[in-house]
């Protein structure tokens, strides 16, 4: 099997990506916390077929971690993970120890406001400060053309195109599709943490996120009754625990009354200790404005 | 006189900084709120030393000015810049309105913890934001290789390569030294608002860190004593308004109670509503740690 390098130090990197762009290839970056599932592997191959050369940067962003968040039991398997990016055909991992992207005093935040109060960031304070840091400073070190997130953490695709829009950042942010288990539970790296009573009920999200669908393709809007719907389903399992199932405006991620015709339906669930998120795209077959 | 263009539009920026990089050229920018006088033009030329291409931006920046700070009367002369900076041998100016770099709904913002807390950041709460915030902006568009600061704004230097430190950005920051008039005043744009009082008053503030200079040279090494002289030299004019005379590490930027061996010696001054600032490297002889 193709060997690639993985990179740890800063300068390799861009020693590595200087090269690159010397010779005219253009570079693709998807940042990820490892523990890669074909989820990630899917961005991958997204990236690949619009750059010429892929890095995946493998990093447990600590700033993206709250006080009793799963920090310290982050799945880590760098060795595993870098067979799959290089089976997958990306080219290289880059994979720094903290210290070398947060030096002593390190001091900067780059902060996203109005579009990080509402969903996950009400739940996470700092959450996405951690998130909007780390991928300005995973930009600087390998200077994409573009980057690839997943469209499973849709607040944070929305925060990082805003941060770049905001900041005229020199990098195409390009959208990538959740992939799911056969069941529909989204893929996550967290899922090695469910057990299988959990894991089998793990897939009521998206059964939830589906019978939305329905509803709203039988002409349900009403945001009250659609959130009442999912919540009641996913809450069928003893197992799960709702954070929040929101509908919100997909560009202003602020709660919307009703589809119009477009909303964002966003949930987030505990099974155990483990918290998952999935979402979905709903929109009414009405085109009209109110 | 050789003309130069005068970019309102980031997309023509870019255009031009990219012919530039494809032919290998190196580009310097030089950020200035315009008005532009010797001391910006000193960091030209530097500019010019280092790279092969230079872009002086001239934008009064909102983000950067309080409420009840000067931004509306913040003197603005486009056309005069652009003549002394092709007279200084700049190769562009990009001047854009402020719509261009702030669009609606900007929300991002980076922030420099740790080092805004005292001297001008203790005065001007949200200043160092708006100038991290459009630096960041301005690296975006411009991708120098290399921003020059002059040493001035003592603070905003440190703030601005602590920035660039912590998010890794690919920029090199040099720094330019002070510029001053005959009578030692150091040069402003903000010069321009002082009355003929005021002006020839004003020539205090630098006389006064000489007389710290020396009575360093003579032994002093104590913070109070040496802040106590220098606020009262300034403040023998009565047109003197001192805000701050401050002794700090120049690093961490916060007090020091002694030279130990050096310190950055800053001040800030009203004259009427005219609001100066000056600083100085104190070293004291003897390199002794404590």
């Amino acid at each position: 099997m193709k060997s690639i390098p993985v990179v740890r130090a800063e300068a390799e990197m861009r020693e590595l990506t200087g090269r690159w762009r010397r010779k005219g290839l253009t570079i693709g970056l998807v940042p990820t916390m490892g523990a890669l599932h074909r989820g990630h592997l899917s961005l991958v191959e997204l990236a690949l077929r619009r750059a010429r050369r892929v890095v995946v940067s493998v990093f447990v962003n600590p700033a993206q971690f709250g006080p009793g968040e799963d920090l310290d039991n982050y799945p880590r398997d760098l060795e595993g993970d870098t067979v799959l990016v290089a089976e997958a055909g990306g080219h290289a991992v880059f994979s720094p120890p903290p210290e070398e992207i947060y030096p002593p005093e390190h001091s900067t935040k780059v902060v996203v406001n109005n579009l990080t109060g509402t969903l996950c960031g009400a739940y996470r304070p700092g959450h996405f400060d951690g998130v909007t840091t780390v991928c300005s400073i995973l930009f600087g070190i390998v200077g994409p053309d573009l980057a690839v997130f997943g469209r499973k953490d849709a607040q944070q695709l929305a925060v990082i195109r805003r941060m770049v829009r905001d900041l005229h950042m020199n990098v195409e942010i390009v959208q990538g599709d959740i992939v799911r288990e056969n069941d529909g539970l989204a893929m996550s790296s967290r899922n090695a943490y469910l057990d299988p009573g959990e894991r089998r009920d793990a897939a009521l999200i998206h059964r939830a996120m589906l019978a939305a669908e329905e509803a709203v393709k039988g002409g349900e809007r009403n945001a009250e009754r659609i959130i009442s719907m999912v919540s009641a389903i996913i809450e069928s399992s003893p197992l799960a625990r709702v954070q929040y199932v929101s509908l919100v405006d997909p560009h202003s991620l602020q709660p919307v009354p009703a589809l119009n015709p477009t909303g964002l339906l966003a949930v987030a669930v505990y099974f155990g200790g483990t918290r998952l998120i999935d979402n979905t795209i709903l929109t009414s077959g009405s085109q009209e404005e109110d």
